[in-house]
């Protein structure tokens, strides 16, 4: 199987950003699919239909994956660094499991009944099996990495390096939901701690996507903290636009339910950043979060009422502007890296896509 | 701190079972309460308190953190290899690490409201809480491994192994308790089935901890191999006294309920050798166990009897058999492996308190 030989890197720039996803979603599922074959049933069958590949019973479906954009952008740090599309291709495995861990486990924990147009695998298989496999996919990434030297030409040492990025940004993750959960009890909370909290829950993985690749060929530190950091400012983007989408996404193209984080209580930064302009419509919406009803339980026109202020409080316009400021942020930091022009190219065709998608 | 550098490691032959086990704990403590302390806010507080230092408050309380048998054999892993008590420590933090992620994620699932005499991490701190911590305790072990070559005489590539070895016996344990789970929905389990899922939830770990010391001392693969097989079946013979006392167990000792196993629906040991035996006995308990009512919706009267037909049909008889049976082969495993006759004895005392406990 040609791709998973380290023949040398065929190259990426003639692809569109929609080819260059369903290239690295195909260079990566077999790697999944292998890896969750490995599971005892029933845990197979959960995971299995968690990404999109079987129905509720089992069968085959077309599959639907999400965007692979973290497969992509490990894809493009391996080649940043000159080296193999299977390199590339592990270190994105193993970041897509990680990302689909946190997925099964926030889901359970924020209540979430539906993701990518389907029921949640909560809700059809129940909490346990769904935190299992959680468990397992957590596993298995770091099985991906460590067995890799074996079948590649990844050092022991590299494959070492990348457990522990994957661990520590796994890890902020954790530390990002934490914050994420407790900030649904409070009427307040400053845009410092959201970006703060954004950045542990979006920033690490994408930042631990951006610089897998290459950490997994050998490269140096220097080298691995700038790409470590334009994808932590390109997560912070694209949790900007997320929140966007949170609130003014419409649910036929996104899969999530229509002011599904106001229902929720989230405080995204629209929200932070329309409570801190202080005029009238942010001291409303402070009032309004202050004696608000529980997660949930609001009706629509309540809602409705809660997104007009935050967008007449500047919340919407700010966050719109944030994503613009962390986008440049995160391309600054990719010129710091010397690497083909082809590859920076891809690299910043797909930040743009990020920080203009509507799902 | 002396017990941090890799000083010529103490005789641990003139330590009781008991001195051995706290000595392990003090030494293991500090690595686990270090690790502990990353965590963000609210997690450290309540990984505090299912570990036994806090209570629910956050008030530190006298330690009551479990047996510490798990840091006990980590230590005896690196002493038969002759490494430092501190890499024996490493490994022993680590497998604690593991085994109190699945403890968290396991209490949940299995709806337990009660541990080490207190109540469990989920009832206090609710499942979002306890999920989440369970989490990062597992991240945490990757990052104890995977850092000790910073501080230590462990090579990268030994703790690359151990982390390997980790993550393995992790997702055994995952198997493990998805087997258990679905065994309780089942009103049959071969005994067999019920050896195969012990030794996933309960050998597995204990093969690691009795083998992680030596590994991280780059021991070689048919000692650590050795090593690994004399913990796996001193775990099922830990599971078959565990199985004895979730049914006969006194609940003022064990600080779990009373016929616990049987109101879980459990299918452990006891309950499948029963079953296997035919007798009259037997073909009763069947019955029962086919017609009875769901989980935890039982008086104790039918619990009582049920307990009294797994006696009569020899079930508790082959369990306490069993014990000894993979004692013995334990045993046969530990004699393959080449290492100071004090090692050996600790070894053989500790598999023998394991085997007699009563808690």
């Amino acid at each position: 199987m040609v791709l998973m030989t380290n023949s040398p890197a065929p190259s990426l720039n003639r692809l569109s950003v929609p080819e260059l996803l369903e290239h690295s979603r195909a260079l990566c599922t077999p790697l999944l699919r292998e890896a969750i074959g490995r599971l005892a049933t029933p845990l197979d069958s959960v995971a299995s239909y968690h990404f999109g590949w079987t129905d509720r019973d089992g069968r085959p479906v077309e599959e639907y994956g999400g965007k692979a954009v973290r497969p992509a952008l490990a894809l493009l740090s391996a080649q940043a660094v000159n080296a193999s599309p299977s390199t590339g291709a592990t270190g994105g495995a193993a970041v897509e499991l990680i990302h689909n861990f946190s997925l099964l486990h926030d889901d359970f924990m924020d209540g979430d009944e539906t993701r990518r147009h389907r029921a949640t695998s909560w809700k059809v298989f129940g909490p346990a099996q769904a935190i299992l496999v959680g468990d397992a996919l957590f596993t298995l990434a770091t099985e991906v990495l460590l067995e890799s030297p074996h079948h590649s030409d990844i050092e022991t040492a590299d494959a070492a390096r990348a457990v522990h990025q994957v661990t520590s940004a796994t890890r902020k993750l954790i530390d990002g939901q934490a914050q994420d959960i407790s900030f649904e009890h409070r009427d307040r909370v400053s845009v410092e701690e959201c970006r703060e909290m954004e950045g542990n829950k979006t920033g690490a993985l994408l930042a631990c996507a951006s610089s897998i690749g290459a950490i997994l060929a050998g490269a140096d530190d220097d080298t691995a903290d700038s790409l470590d950091r334009f994808g932590h400012h390109l997560g912070l983007a694209f949790q900007a636009v997320d929140d966007l989408l949170g609130i003014w996404g419409t649910t036929e193209i996104t899969g999530k339910p229509h002011w599904g984080d106001l229902r929720q209580r989230k405080k995204s930064l629209p929200v932070s950043a329309a409570l801190a302009e202080g005029g009238q419509a942010s001291r409303r919406l402070a009032e309004l979060l202050a004696t608000a009803e529980g997660r949930g339980e609001e009706d629509e026109s309540k809602l409705a009422e809660r997104a007009a202020l935050i967008e007449k409080a500047g919340g919407r316009a700010w966050t719109q502007d944030e994503a613009g400021r962390q986008y440049k942020t995160a391309l600054a930091a990719l010129d710091e890296v010397a690497m083909p022009d082809s590859v920076r190219e891809q690299f910043t065709e797909l930040a743009q896509f990020i920080v203009h998608r509507k799902n």
